[in-house]
């Protein structure tokens, strides 16, 4: 299939850009950058070199939808919403990477993103995108609403023992750690290397906008109203995000018992590890890759479960996730494209 | 005064080499080292060429002490203990940065450092060298138990919450980040480079030899036998740890009744620093420094108190706190030789 | 083809594993470590769970040789050579990674690497495996010396300019900058993160062992005995070297002159990419890939050029190259299973 | 004595304010800003929380030089040539970080600056701040200009040999590397850590300006007409600069004659530390302090010597070189307020 990527010049649009040049079923017809229009891809990303040299095209996707199949939008929220409608959505399929369609209630947008959302009818036809536990509804999607990096890994490491009603719901906290390139490419203070290199800080307490993402997916896993903390923190390294979270257990549970069920979940999943006793993972060794590694512990003496979990943010976090979403789309292996072994260093 | 430093050439006993050569009232006696010993300091740690090039000697505390007032023991948990008796107690103070004496209780030592302590008898006559609660203690040690780097971070920050009965002492979590430096000098694969860097894990889950630490004082500020979740993190910087708590409050207090609360016990202090509203540690802003910085932010959603607090691992968390306890035992200014200006970078 | 690896759990090694695994015509049929025998993969590196959970096996090459058609050593210099012998060369294919079979005469080898070599008789039949330059000779090579990671980057650089008689062979400089995975795996004081991480240093001043190898190969090149200045640095990053090349050219030429002899040896290499004028490598987007990007300035003011080339040092200065040779060997297309595109963070 | 310091948010400015805090004998009566005028200083930088929290002002000298003895101008280039004038140098003394008054020849800086000098009658006033060198002058100098950071490692380095005749001057070229604070704090693409992180890069070939201080200094310690290559090349650290300079030796010199040499110009040195036979200096062992650390070998095969010399760019650098221009100035001891151990991490 033909597929178009809209804000190209981003890293998750970089990362999309890598990962379908390198798909065998896809084929790149054209991207698309605010920033960089006019300009040579491989003049902003200078590993394209003899590579992909395509020029970044205006974004007028009224145009340039009837030359793909598939759209990919790897554009600041607010952006995506006003770039979609009706016609677009007859035309081609869509993969939106921004949070514009993640959440089903309009009011909760408006409340965690601080502005109207500019698309409500479209709201309740997106499907949410995390590919393990909506893969039934993205096979018959025609707008995805690609999952955040937080909330991937928060929701793919607590999910079964929500679901399975091992946890208090009440109880759970989220202190995830995230790599730089989360916040993007534009140079800001906050992303100077000299200000963020050598440093550790916690951002957003209480009020970051993936909290509401996470606590609605949680919502429907248990079929409760989900409140969480959630804290982000910034960690220096480029890629990465580990989540740490927290939660009391309803009963004393031993190991096995826990470990049954994540496999029930999760065994079949190409993209998900569950990893062994007494192993933990480490960004690294996911990094450059769409998996996403859990590994957990029960601490008997306060009867808690903590349960890591660590993705690649720009991958399954993002890009690698909307093209395990394509692949879906299409009905295809679901790791065509992303059978990458994580690089580590 | 004069000092002599035990395990000069691992990253504390560096550190202290550093502050005690630039401190205005103490004199470096001599240095010791197990791994570098007849070497000379400057070849051990090149910073020091044409500045301190002391040889470093063989740890003979029986005729060392003879020639000193104060011995600071910067040498790995299980060694401390073994190198001290009454008879070194009688003729030297001693500033011990290791585990050894931080623990009242023998039990506690053998069930978190896997080992019988060889010299429990003076378990009782230590005193615990966080300085800012134990001030007054400290003034008359002759033993002194230099706090460990997450247990002064984590106790400092959530102290007043604790001794004012503000929180519930069973819904403690801390959720901490460190830079490498906390490993030690010594070659592992753990602190290789390429092992390193550019990833971030969690370890020791509910297993960590601080979390026993960490609980002795909060029981003691609550007046109950307080457990606790504690995760360490290692995040890929030389220097630092943040660590993050999470409280449920026992009442709906004011960010303003906390912020009171904070101001009455710290702000007589000079090395804790509390945050105006909205601002929160980083690292960085104490790195190189004695301070401990501290933020909070009330969740009103959970009711649950965040407060993150950082230091420098290797100053308050080891070296500095040693020194500010030298200060405290010959009553002097307390920041003497402590003045530095964060670096930041 | 089948495949085997010995030295598998090194960095180069590693490289090799991901590499093999991800090739469409190799199978990697077993793997061998003196360090970690016996120990299943994943454990060694846990970005394999799931992927490749193979047990390291002992160093038998008599026995593993009978299983595959080509054997890699990722052995450090002076085990090479004892490993190989005149049967073993009858029954498979060998590229040998380290340093033992790229130096001609065994005096030199004597010189530089303090040891005799122990299979002298060897020499003259192993072929110096620089792809882009010794193609042909590859093809029929039943030993393979694959070339060191700084004399790749230094070779590429210079050799047009050189083969033209361009440069004044007696004026070449190498001034090289590497990442600290050049330095392997074992755990040494020189590879701690916190001995590394925030500093750049010179090393192996006029010793460093590649010395030999770049003169011998720019030797050939300008058919005159060649001796230069080389001078390598490591630097605080993972992966990468960058060599700056500085030459006094025999005439005035221009820069369009120079540009065109690039041109000419390398616009059909797939894996060397010149750059464009005013454009240099940066290591960043070579990482992860096997390319060679190459840079030069004309500094007029003095007659000298200035060349820049940079390669990721396990891809093109190790594994990748090493697949390369693999590739040509079996007459396969000279990219299979190297097409990936650079990570560039 | 009183000072102020126009430009004191960037970072040179910042380490400025650190030094000029802790230094026994200087006063700070204001700090200006154009970016955060308005704004306390603590909010800029955090590290200066309850040390250091005063009010950025505008940069109106006519006014603010009246409540002050010296004027620290850590502005941009053009910037402070464009502030000074003869009224003001009547009032006080001023050290100008920036490069405008660093080149003697106006035509020199029109070529190397591309833009007119506007201010170059005070040009044959200003005195080159190099401390070592032109300690004499500097006593009496109402205007400083204080060397560049390239230029101050380059110009030690290598100086004695220059001085002495031992060198072809025309055969000098300079490798060197830095850290990314030396970029300044503005952010811009070039800087953002995503973008420079785990990356090493040339810049500049040929053409940066500090070639033409570097040029000037040379031709005069050998009074010749010195042209050199330069190479600066940016590494992924905070602080430091590493100068890899060659050059040929006019006659077979021994280590010890060479040494005999650096000895003579730099053993009575505080701040230059030539380091013994086979050691050389690292970036980390003079970070954080005024030190300049120098090493070099002798390459018998080439007849050319490698001088590796290394500072912190923002100390001596910068902001340190400055503040001992100030006590030369005031007749202190030279390393008053600049006693700082390097901190090595």
């Amino acid at each position: 299939m033909k597929v178009g990527i809209v804000g190209a010049t981003g890293y998750a649009g970089q990362e999309l850009v890598r990962l379908i040049i390198q798909h065998p079923k896809a084929e790149l017809a054209w991207i698309t950058s605010n920033t960089y229009k006019g300009k040579d891809y491989h003049r902003c990303y200078g590993n394209y070199t003899k590579i992909y040299e395509a020029t970044c095209l205006e974004q007028d996707l009224e145009k340039l939808c009837q030359e793909v199949d598939v759209i990919f939008l790897a554009t600041p929220h607010g952006l995506s919403s006003s770039l979609i409608n009706k016609d677009l959505l007859d035309t081609v399929k869509i993969i939106d990477l921004s949070a514009d369609f993640r959440l089903k209630d309009k009011e909760d947008y408006k409340n965690w993103y601080n502005q109207e959302h500019t698309n409500p009818s479209l709201l309740k036809d997106a499907v949410y995108g995390l590919c393990e536990l909506n893969r039934e509804q993205v096979k018959k999607a025609q707008l995805i609403a690609n999952p955040g990096c937080y909330p991937t890994a928060s929701i793919l490491g607590v999910y079964p023992l929500l679901k399975e009603q091992l946890i208090d719901h009440q109880s759970i906290l989220i202190d995830a750690k995230s790599g730089v390139s989360g916040a993007g490419r534009a140079p800001r203070l906050g992303t100077h290397y000299n200000e963020v290199n050598e440093s550790t800080k916690a951002y957003g307490i209480g009020t970051h906008r993936h909290t509401a993402e996470i606590e609605e997916q949680y919502s429907y896993a248990c079929d409760e109203k989900t409140i969480i903390n959630f804290t982000p923190h910034l960690v220096p390294m480029h890629r990465g995000i580990l989540a740490t979270a927290y939660a009391t257990l309803k009963e004393n549970y031993s190991y096995d018992d826990i470990k049954a069920i994540y496999n029930q979940y999760y065994s079949q999943e190409k993209f998900v590890r569950v990893l062994d006793k007494d192993y933990f993972p480490e960004t690294r060794w996911v990094k450059g890759s769409n998996y996403c590694d859990i590994g957990f512990k029960i601490d008997e003496r306060t009867n808690r479960i903590v349960v890591v979990s660590a993705i690649d943010n720009l991958i399954k976090g993002a890009a690698g996730q909307a093209v395990q979403n394509l692949n879906i789309l299409y009905d295809l292996e679901e790791d065509l494209g992303l059978e990458q072994i994580p690089v580590f260093m």
